[in-house]
């Protein structure tokens, strides 16, 4: 049961799958996925709009999602000189996935079915 | 920044979304939810299909899931007497979610530019 090709058997359990959900759902990654979305941005840009993210973790997880092909990182030149983060065709091709996930909280949260 | 309502605002920051996603993301969530997806699991078959888990964390996460309104436990009469959870109407309507995010994952491994 570990192999892609697993997808859709009948047990559900896919080893592709679940490397990418925990990926993109791990503790901060959604977010700054969310706003990479939107356009490349400066670490500065990303560590103000993500609230309660540590400078540690966000530097964790920026090199985390560059290594699995999300994201690449740039050096702007200055003055003065910056960095930003700007989503792979990988990364931006997450978009519909997040829509998905994003559109289904509103809906249940509305109701009251859904308690995050 | 912290309402459903900015969902889709020009930062792309939404605390509803980033609560959603790290939910379903969170460490065997995604997998115990694709599994459930295909039907009603008692808990001996969720504990054998979900290669990895522990008893406790598998215990832990079916109570989280079930405090968000994902799913139900239900005692089923013996003998021998056993657990079955099974998904609610939110929890299924993660199928198309859950899906997105499959399909993207097989879709980017499969050219390399994804490294899961």
């Amino acid at each position: 049961m570990s192999q892609a090709s697993d997808h859709g058997t009948h047990s559900g359990f896919c080893e592709t799958y679940q490397a990418a959900v925990e990926l993109v759902g791990k503790r901060w990654n959604g977010a700054i996925l969310a706003i990479l979305l939107t356009g490349p941005k400066r670490y500065r840009q990303l560590a103000l709009t993500v609230p309660g993210v540590s400078e540690r973790l966000l530097s964790e997880r920026l090199k985390e999602l560059e290594t699995a092909g999300l994201l690449v990182r740039r050096i702007l030149p200055g003055p003065p000189i910056g960095v930003e983060y700007e989503l792979t065709e990988p990364g931006r091709d997450l978009c519909e996935a997040i829509e998905a996930v994003s559109a289904w909280a509103h809906r249940w949260v509305a109701t009251g079915q859904l308690r995050l």
